[in-house]
């Protein structure tokens, strides 16, 4: 049974670089790249949807608050009906980057603090699945297993994919230990055993392996290398 | 023959309402919408979209530098590259806001700054034509007749429609007045009279009649009706 | 014994005008103004600052959640340490603009969601206290009575001032009603009546008549002179 | 004959790193602040007044063209009100950030785009100075010897100190080689003798260090020990 491996790309924001995008582009099936409203300029997206197109890996949008400021890590109060035509917006902007580069928009994903509010937030998720119907009820959604974000999709029609995530620590109830938390972020040792595990779950599609370290890259290397060793196929869930 | 009757629409932004564009629908073909970077937050620009589809406007994408606080109406000396991208990323965002509406976009038009500056900088009239080919080359650009934008855009093979404005003055080289000499912004007797002569200008595909002033609409409702008066077929250009 | 009118002003953004400022000034003893962050660009600060002080109005810094596009009414859920130094900026530029038109910051208001927010969110509350202590620990603050912003300010030493909303209706706790709820704003009698028992009221110090429909001028207007024929005095209360 | 060493700091925006100030901030007397309007939010320029407070270090305030995405890299053709404003604004912000840090700003230099524009630009030229002029008269302007905004700011009273760079390429007229040009940044080796040299010129009163690549605290450091062992002192001008 084939596993995903999946990143945040697509980060930079003009002058200001963030992670390694073309190291990370040959290690994933899948690519969440920004959007614009959290990080990502149009260049910044061009380039890296270029890219992933070139290493074959499939482009997902990672739609998020407006808040260059907080790179979308901070909770936004905003209307359901505002945060679906700013997820519709997003995601076509993407979408003809995308095209122009000979690929498309094939899944999306929630970033930062909208990924965490969908896990309980009704009318964020909602707001999400709404956009997603309006661009093409088609395009699957990544999310975290026990969403409602996922539950939500799954009444509309709209395909799930379950994502774990190889350098985070979980809480009891299946949510990630929030970032600022102690003991949020695993060692590079403890992910790489993490990802392992959770190549075995059947409940899980898909691993992230972004992380903020300067290792981030290292630990998907050194995993994509012992689940390949352990006998896993790689290859995207779209 | 037919003349085109075009608007820009789609301009408030958040708290701030700029226009009457429901009236405005109700008077023009052709709506340039608001793309988010100089004006149009993704919920102006879904309403405006709305309301366009139910009319039978078609939507056009206005474009235009990364300028919130400016209103798009200063010249930005941004690369090739970089305006590009942002093009193509705002008639993406764009299209799917109409799509989702009912409706697509049907052509491009740039606005404030960078229509002036496309009269003459070859890069940045570069640079429009490169987003299009990259979306749709079978997308036509609005513009000035004489620009390098018309031209550089029939050397690529993309369709150009001319447009006149009816309540601006025009300089002895075809290009507008700026808005902030004297005597840019012709009344509103002097507008629909321009009008009626562009009409009947083999040149002139589309007459813009759009105007800042409160009695915008008057205007454009009164050429309408006197455009009728006289024979006219008012119809979309695309 | 006196009493003190404040509205907010300096809203407008760009191209995009938002209430009668100059009509609003003659009226109140102090302003609200914006800073930037939800609303007010510098010279429509500049403008209004320099208005102000030529009518004998004070000045005060109204800070606000990082939100343009929505106008600073949804709650952010930005980290004390940032919110502290997002206050800290916007009460320094207004000052700077402040006293370039001779006049200078004389209080600090919270506004929209952060309003809201203080009521009962500690961690914003002290955000705000912390970057008044940064700034001028002489700067009074001006809040809603019972608020956790104002018992705060109280226990730090910082001068404290109640507001009450002459056009919004309250809740049976001292909140005022949300927005979007049905209700919340007064009619104009309604609003004058309410105004005129605030006026009465020694917990009140301040009468805010901000509102956003087209009367707000004129209840503001009605108001004022209904509290000078029942004999108050107005004045600013810093 | 005391010299002063410059370098920009503060250009981290939110998640976005850039540059080691810490380092930096130890080897130069004079530091130029970003103020938010092409990089620096308040958090990262707080941290930054701070240390700089902590090092001795001289503030001053690095204005910009009010442009993120372009990192303040591309000239905007603002009119001079509104680029006056913007300069007061971004002054008093920083200002009081660095009041709350123990320290305060203590000259005015422009930034990127703004910086090449006013060697010729009288009218943008002429806003840094109204707005020097606005905030405090006795504000120092840091810019290229040869400039109209040095020319300006003489006539206007206001003192002046003139900038060589160690790492940047000139052209014949004084003015720097564009960035996008060939050659225009020095090697490691040449810029600390193009330094050496410009230390020891007497129409030169402060040398800028800046350099966005990786080496360019090495050379800060190479530059300042080869100075001080050659018998200079290192002073701010301020």
């Amino acid at each position: 049974v084939a596993i995903d491996l999946n990143s945040d790309v697509g980060e930079s924001f003009g002058r200001w670089q963030l992670g390694d995008d073309e190291a990370m582009l040959a290690v994933v099936n899948s690519a969440n790249v920004a959007c614009g409203f959290h990080a990502g300029d149009p260049t910044t997206i061009a380039s890296t949807v270029s890219f992933a197109a070139s290493q074959g890996v499939r482009v997902g949008a990672q739609v998020a608050y407006r808040d260059l400021a907080g790179f979308g890590r901070r909770f936004l109060d905003v209307s359901r009906t505002d945060l679906t035509n700013d997820v519709v917006y997003q995601i076509g902007a993407l979408d003809a980057l995308a095209k122009a580069a000979g690929t498309k928009v094939s899944y999306v994903k929630p970033h930062g603090a909208l990924y965490n509010a969908v896990y309980t937030h009704s009318e964020h998720a909602a707001a999400l699945i709404d956009a997603i119907c309006s661009v093409d009820p088609g395009l699957p959604v990544l999310g975290l297993a026990g969403s409602a974000l996922l539950q939500r999709a799954s009444d509309r029609g709209i395909r799930t994919f379950r994502e774990g995530f190889a350098d985070r620590s979980y809480q009891r109830d299946g949510q990630l230990v929030p970032r600022t938390a102690p003991g949020a972020v695993l060692d590079e040792d403890s992910a790489v055993e993490q990802g392992l595990r959770l190549a075995s779950d059947p409940t899980i599609d898909s691993i992230c392996v972004h992380g903020d370290s300067p290792g981030a890259v290292q630990m998907a290397v050194r995993l994509r290398a012992q689940l390949l060793a352990a006998g896993h196929e790689l290859a995207s869930f779209v």
